[in-house]
């Protein structure tokens, strides 16, 4: 059991976020020589090789608003197209089962050139229209800006990150694991939920036991991060102590909570037929919290 | 110079998530002992006693829409009225020096919920539209979403909570502090940049350091978070290690960048007169920053 990479990070693209300031560079980026990623709707489309596919710059649709990714590693202008069809619909839902699968064939590298381009792309498929005042926005700054075209309003939007906390629980060597309804069967991870507006990671951890679990906890320590597109969240991964195991699960959130020993935890990472439940799949920063706990 | 307690963080008012996705219980609460937080526009309203003023719902304009902030330490229900004089307006701007003098007249605990409720309101102000459609978007949950109008829409709205990296640099026993062109004469702080679509909380400050001040660092370690109102960033405190002492600053994000040693933040700490800068308020947690590492 190795700390895998943690899925969506790790991209290679240069932001180069200089260039999104600058529109007379942007315009010089646009020539044959760029790159522009090919999007199966919000998913990958994966070439011959086995990676993302690329295409130029002419097979975006002419009425498509383009988005600077930046500069891959052998300096060329990298964009993707905000495909008309997804422009006032996008998607806010998990990833199915298809995607997966696409998405496993790529490299950790292609998985986070990917991810970001889809939680762009989305963001700006999900935000036409200025949230202040009603009227319609339009793409800035390479795609990493939206402005209001009304003159009396003329609000900027940004592309939208939502903090969400994720968390182990340990009490007495054994760690606190839930299943959400939409989970498949047997699978249990790791409780999570939104940072809200007043709430330090460590106080959103804290209220997000207490409201799922019904169990107060202390020491919790931040372990890792990691950008999750769908739709766009960063993922805090935290563990804290408990110093009860009575949990009171609130049943309109988990079907079940439980307390798994590490031997438990051991079989299930290991996809043992007879595991006492499914681990979260490596994809999920929840994985990377068993394992890290484990070592 | 001790660990100060984290400005805006150690809110005393439960939540009560549960309440609010429960319109019996939350109409239930609306009753003449509820409480009414006031506010001045979207800045706090100081009561005789020096803490937070409260009103009765009977103080609210009738055409506000109300903001459930949750139950008091005295189990009375909260609430905060969104100002129909704010609505489309709303502020992104910065605190100015009067709302900071009112500020620090209040304790943490009143701090915190009043940052709490100054987000909310003002996500409420600048959000009266939904950003997929454009159609009118009406209050939900209590305040802690925001439904649109159109039956071909129906797209929920959650209170932005953006994710900001700041982040201290050291390198042979100095700290890197930039200043940003709006500070306030001699004033230098720590670097920060919101986290971006696609990248982890240590890619951002990886990122954010090689932007503005040219430098490759390693050994992103978290320290600390806050909640910060304006409008409604989650502040991400990071310390890192830099193996070289060049820097190539970026004048259009700052002013400037420079090495100060251990003796020379001590000093600034302590508001010495003839300190080699000036340091980040105690507000900030720039501030905080600096203490934990000089401890």
């Amino acid at each position: 059991m190795t700390l895998s990479a943690i899925a969506f990070a790790g991209s290679t693209i240069d932001r180069a976020d200089a260039i999104r300031s600058d529109p007379d560079k942007l315009t010089a980026l646009q020539t044959w020589r760029a790159l522009l990623l090919r999007m199966d709707g919000l998913a990958p489309v994966i070439a011959p090789d086995g990676g993302l596919a690329w295409g130029t710059l002419a097979d975006a649709d002419p009425a498509a608003e383009l988005v600077f990714l930046g500069l891959t590693d052998d300096g060329r202008a990298g964009f993707v197209a905000v495909d008309p069809a997804l422009c006032g619909v996008g998607s806010t839902a998990p990833p199915d089962p298809r995607l997966w699968q696409v998405m496993g064939l790529l490299s950790a590298a292609d998985l986070a050139i990917y991810g970001a381009a889809k939680a762009l792309v989305d963001w700006h498929a999900r935000h036409r229209f200025c949230a202040r005042c009603g009227q319609p926005t339009a793409l800035a700054k390479g795609g990493w800006q939206r402005n209001c075209g009304n003159p009396a309003c003329r609000a900027e939007h940004f592309p939208r990150v939502d903090p969400v906390t994720i968390m182990t629980v340990e009490h007495q060597g054994r760690l606190l694991l839930g299943r959400q309804p939409r989970f498949p069967a047997r699978r249990y991870s790791a409780l999570a939920g939104f940072v809200e507006p007043g709430e330090t990671i460590e106080e959103a951890v804290k209220r997000e036991v207490a409201e799922e679990a019904g169990l107060v906890v202390r020491d919790v320590r931040y372990v890792a991060s990691q950008p999750w597109p769908f739709p766009s969240t960063l993922m805090i991964a935290c563990h804290a102590v408990a110093d009860s195991a009575d949990l009171t699960i609130d049943h309109s959130e988990l079907d079940d909570a439980r307390w798994f020993t590490r031997d438990e935890i051991v079989a299930a990472l290991r996809d043992d037929a007879n595991a006492a439940f499914i681990a979260p799949p490596q994809f999920a920063i929840a994985h990377h919290l068993l394992v890290w706990w484990l070592q």
